[in-house]
């Protein structure tokens, strides 16, 4: 069942020169569209046909924490669709001068079609500065200075991954068949052990934030303490029982294994650790900051046995739950000694793994496509019918 | 009046493979045309033209200081113009190992088309680093190195700031409505107060070597011993006085500001203390300017009357001067305690000094097209007849 | 005699798909198709006719040790193939998380054609390095992760400098007129002294692994102890009598440029040198390197005599032997003090050293334009059949 352009015209898509900032900002209709122009992508690049849709223009990327997949997978999409990339090295800027958002938005964004940023380091800051980039650049196309209002795309925010989500809700639907298909499913979302700390809070959060929409039955676990933004879970609930569907909170591994359908180990840090780290670090408290590792570290390690083994694996559904993440996983014995998940399991999954993250490039052009194009079905049927070759 | 590839066919144009270093280097026909291109091409952008003239090609980018709004100006102008970009980071090159400029220009030129640097640092190294780099490519291309003889262009020397200056008459010429009508016009070139010290003189230099051609009123003052490079300051008055125009020198802020249609209130270091700061820089003498600096910025102290306040700009023209700045600027109470401009004055210009930024692009974007096409007017004329949609 | 497709047509080539890692595991035809296919492109390049061969798609370069040359041929290759360019810079990714080469290979490739790997500080593994990275995306391929199988091409390993050799082969072939003249003529490639210390052995051993198929007479001199690795030295001497050429290998700068037609002077670290550094870097001992650089530098120092002079070159065929070098060179009174090559000799062939330079880009344009096209031979009669221009 190949998507086709056609698959598109019932949907309601409204984000034409819109920002994609936060998964739970879109309606089902745009999640389910965005999907479609994804795995419709995904298609056309596998078939050797062209889906360059710019003949020229300028993607930004800005990156305020180190990135491989997401770089390279806004890198390849951007290519694929004929942007040219610039990324904003804010170490070569003058942006220490003292210059404020708002004016370096406008300075970098005069042929820009669309903004990447990542800035998921710092707790209540992250999602904000993409708004203000938003806002910034909303401002000068109002006012004359930009001849197009860029789109702010969130390659993970403190908040938020959602072309990470989005690849995997991609990868599930491949996996199950269809998003229909979802409906009941049980998903695992739960914290797993790891030798590091201060893991952003954004996969979880994403996660829970977007299948609750699904109806899936949404169980969160972690040890207690490791709390994520108390809003996100509140959304959480609302979400699942408006779609009929589950969401449970607990902090036993095991339950939410316990005959589930997927499973998605993975560590973070609290949320009132990252908060404390935020304002270590823009206090700069050197001392304050290895003190709040020291514990965080201490309190993790009390947490080992939060691993994705081969016997839990096993209490899943049918023993063969979708594991799931979004790489790099700490894979005991081999990135580490102890970690997230035995190096058995992730072996088994590795190769899925890769292609849940082989959708992101295809999410992230699909955002792109989705955000700059006023007639999108339409240029997706020019893009059929010319059917250029890409080499 | 829309700018059409007609108004070019009377001028006299001498820029292709010519390179672009000095605004005063060129013909008053090249200047207009230059800002013709700029305005073409802009208009072009706007309405959703494709303006790409390479089918493929490489655009280097040499940065020897930071830079946010040339870099991403240079990215944006390339890209439009169908070019790939690759910047020349020399930390990750092997010019360290001893190589020489002309070698380096012939290595990365092989499919060159154009080379952009800014070189602002040292006084009397940076015009003359491009001028090297100018001569080695002809060598290259002479010699049958080359395949074709890239142009070279100026992001901004210890001289002059092209890229700016034109943009900066571009934005002139769109706000007082053609460059016919800025002949008389005054506008006030003044130093202002900074915390910071060491900015180059590029922008004052470039403004009075390109603003008395036009036979405006050409207003520089600073305070004493803020002197700019000799030579750039006969050449204003030969200027002026050849176009019918007016050049003082003054160490009054208020007398500049009298009655001025324009002002452009910026600071920069002495030329004097330029030539030590280069000495001290080449000697790796890190004490010294540390000492030099510590000098500067308290002499700067002095002059912090010198900002460009509400009760100054009552004194202009109308009281409604033109306030233009080459971002960022030092404000008052935002990026500063105390800088070149009060917050209230940059607030009613902000949106104006984006649009000037905003020229910026589109004049490299006819700098690269006017030094890379040897028939610039007929391939304008194709590009509007193609008619081709960007997106 | 310009080169053709027509001039492929009886040539056995099966590059499709295929890494390009060393020269000598790449048949004599597919060694004359690279030299062919460069020629053909540089020609195109020449007369302004784009060879652009993909409407999209991405190239990525990681470059692990530094490079100007090398880096700007990769950059201007793949853009005059149609190709956008992302660089792997590992410092800003997440590799040091203890990532696999096996993933982040993948991670990166889901829409590449080609990956550009530079790795030559750690000897046995950057040639290692290469083919993990082969059998990673080679893997990712079969199982579906990825849509194609892009090629691994070696930008200067611990073993071979590909890109390097097959561009002084090109050169020497338009310096002779034809491979077929090559046949007898004497190549001396002799160590010379650096100030420097920790030279990569690629380009001797890439020299010597290349050359010795073209029956030419080969001439490898160095001091006592600065060995190459010993596999390349005996595979040089078996492909020389396969070849009916000479490989000799002495200790005497004067035996290898007595009579010979080309010499290439240049400088490069003993092999059990190299192993050391390498167990050193690994080990990261600090001043068990310094007192390794220490040691070196002596033992080099007593070698100052191994420079290319006037006296020496009047020795060669002619007093005019071809003189290459892969740049930069030390050049005695320029670069250093004393070094590589004199001052004299260096600027008589300067020129000639950058023609030879200028071959590289288009090699590694013809390495992926081979590597990528199924049917390479069409695909070139349809890129001059079209003739489309440039700009």
């Amino acid at each position: 069942m190949n998507p086709t352009p056609d698959t598109l015209h019932g949907l309601n898509l409204d984000l034409f020169n819109k920002d994609l900032l936060l998964t739970w900002e879109h309606t089902d209709d745009e999640i389910k569209g965005i999907l479609l122009v994804a795995e419709l992508l995904k298609k056309l690049h596998r078939d050797g046909v062209s889906i360059r849709s710019f003949d020229t223009g300028l993607a930004i990327s800005i990156f305020r924490d180190n990135s491989t997949r997401t770089r390279f997978s806004f890198a390849s999409a951007v290519n694929a669709l004929g942007l040219g990339l610039s990324e904003l090295d804010e170490v070569k800027s003058q942006i220490a001068h003292g210059e404020t958002v708002r004016e370096t938005a406008n300075m970098i964004s005069f042929l820009a079609e669309v903004i990447g940023i990542r800035d998921d380091m710092y707790i209540g800051a992250g999602n904000t500065y993409m708004r203000d980039v938003g806002a910034a650049v909303q401002e000068g196309f109002e006012k004359g200075v930009l001849h197009r209002r860029p789109s702010v795309i969130n390659l993970q925010c403190d908040i938020d991954h959602p072309t990470q989500t989005l690849a995997d809700l991609a990868h599930l639907k491949a996996a199950f068949g269809s998003l229909d298909a979802l409906r009941g499913k049980k998903i695992a979302m739960t914290w797993a052990y790891s030798p590091s700390y201060g893991k952003p809070l954004s996969v979880p959060q994403g996660i829970i934030g977007l299948m609750t929409r699904m109806g899936m039955d949404v169980a969160l676990a972690s040890p207690a303490g490791y709390d994520l933004i108390p809003d996100v879970v509140e959304r959480a609930k609302k979400q699942a029982a408006a779609a009929g569907g589950i969401f449970t909170v607990s902090t036993s591994m095991d339950e939410a294994f316990a005959g589930a359908d997927i499973v998605y180990p993975k560590s973070w840090a609290p949320f009132h650790v990252m908060e404390k780290r935020t304002a270590l670090l823009k206090q700069g408290d050197r001392p304050g900051l290895t003190e709040l590792e020291k514990q965080c570290l201490a309190e993790n390690a009390k947490h080992k046995d939060w691993e994705c083994t081969e016997a839990r694996m096993k209490t899943t559904n049918g023993g063969k739950a979708l594991y799931m993440h979004c790489l790099p996983a700490d894979i005991s014995g081999v990135s580490c000694a102890q970690g997230e998940v035995a190096a058995s399991v992730f072996e088994r999954y590795r190769i899925q793994t890769y292609k849940e993250a082989g959708f992101k490039p295809f999410v992230i052009a699909a955002l792109v496509f989705l955000t700059r194009m006023q007639h999108p079905v339409a240029k997706l049927e020019q893009i059929m019918t010319r059917s250029t070759e890409r080499a």
